[in-house]
């Protein structure tokens, strides 16, 4: 019998790092990467991607690595997109998880984006998402479990939301008493967004609020400093930090900082604490 | 010259097994249960730790299995500490992340409560907590990416915080315009918690708003069901489903379900959002 001979099936892989540590990347990430005929990302995480390959017996010559500057997410999604229609097995790599703040929203934009001709093509993609250790997670693996409660996660980065936007949601985020978590608190062109974040906390929380500054966890440069709201400063917040500001329930214990699971009567009630110093 | 014999150093690790698969768990975490010489948490965890160690090659036998139920995270966390500080190696498992909704607020309430003979012995202890992949990021991964933009994390366990603080909060973060992805929809003595939170939703957000019902994702029972709030219905979820809720702007883009990653003008304002039929 002859069959013709089939044509390979491209896939999308989208693939999260985690925070830093190869000893973080999940057995499924590094498998896709091992598939690999093309890594796409930006270039710190195409050296990640490189180095964790290098770990597991070096990456086969084929494989193409593409790396791009940051702020061109939309040009490197239609890239992935492109190849693995050709049938490559491209693999999109981000930091952290893929879902939170990174490449795949970028992808499915890139989707939404088509013309009738890709869409054809890209929706048919086998595409996958491959969860990550978001910077979140790792940076309060480290101080203790300040996120043992309700808390929402917001990012800061200048070029995606105007600012009222922001205001409102760390407004009504403390009203809420959710503990928070902010990426990206420090961008190169709006520098002073911190600044006026932290005034922001400070007219909707009370001084005692402890705050986590937790800079690039997990990597070599890892650092990691706690106060409370009052002695926090801008300069503790690099493009590097993930800030994690508790609840009014987070307190410390030893060393360790956490928020407990139950918001008991006692708790101040949610919808008070807008009124809070 | 003599020294005397070191008195080995206990350890505690409080560590994330992913949502299921064996490929989501961290060379971090796999490497801790290899060290370890007792593994301590609920009972299907404490198996899934078993699987692990089996499958890279099986457990010491000297290793110690300390299997609890549910709801007994104090007493879980306790006999973790009292056996670290006797200098065993104790490894704590949480599925998911343990900082979130887990294991780790549970070990550092168990530290606060503690006597001050404990306190003294315990908060010399090495502790470490590693993360995981908390259910929300795999359930998020395999829709598309609907956690894209800025969302909440609320906890719908009904012995943890009374129901008007739940009902603030999901009131308040439909307001900010944040997804949301609630854990523990539909518990045991709770089954109306889940009926009440889509009533609640229905106020605050518009009928076409799209909701992920994501099932034991990466286990043989996985599922996943996508449908718009005015088709919800409360038996979508049970007790091993994480809800995911979109904001105003997420959408499907073929078979997909994202969150673009910035918030353009055109956007609902987050203030008037409570407004919404």
């Amino acid at each position: 019998m002859v069959t013709a001979s089939p044509i390979r099936q491209g896939r999308l892989t989208i693939a999260g790092l985690g925070p830093g540590a190869l000893s973080q990347v999940t057995p499924e990430a590094a498998g896709a990467l091992r598939q690999a005929s093309d890594v796409i990302g930006y270039l710190p995480y195409v050296e990640r991607a490189r180095a964790l390959l290098q770990a597991q017996g070096g990456a086969p010559p084929s494989i193409g690595f593409h790396a791009s500057d940051n702020r061109v997410e939309l040009e490197r999604a239609r890239l992935a997109l492109e190849l693995a229609a050709q049938g490559r097995q491209v693999v999109v790599v981000s930091s952290g998880d893929p879902g939170v703040f990174a490449m795949a929203s970028a992808v499915f934009e890139a989707m939404e984006r088509a013309t009738p001709q890709q869409a054809a093509a890209w929706h048919a993609l086998d595409v996958q998402v491959l969860p990550g250790i978001t910077a979140m997670l790792a940076a309060a693996a480290r101080a203790g479990a300040p996120l043992g409660h309700d808390f929402c996660c917001i990012n800061l980065s200048d070029n995606l939301k105007p600012w009222p936007v922001i205001a409102r949601r760390v407004q009504l985020a403390a009203e809420a008493d959710f503990a928070m978590a902010f990426y990206n608190p420090r961008s190169r062109s709006r520098p002073e967004g911190f600044v006026r974040l932290l005034q922001l906390l400070r007219s909707h929380c009370e001084p005692q609020r402890l705050l986590v500054f937790a800079r690039a966890v997990s990597t070599p440069q890892e650092s990691l400093q706690v106060c409370s709201l009052q002695d926090a400063h801008p300069d503790m917040a690099d493009m590097r930090t993930v800030v994690l500001v508790g609840s009014s329930t987070t307190r410390r214990v030893g060393p360790w900082v956490y928020t407990p699971r139950s918001y008991a009567a006692e708790s101040p009630a949610p919808a008070a604490a807008g009124s809070a110093p």
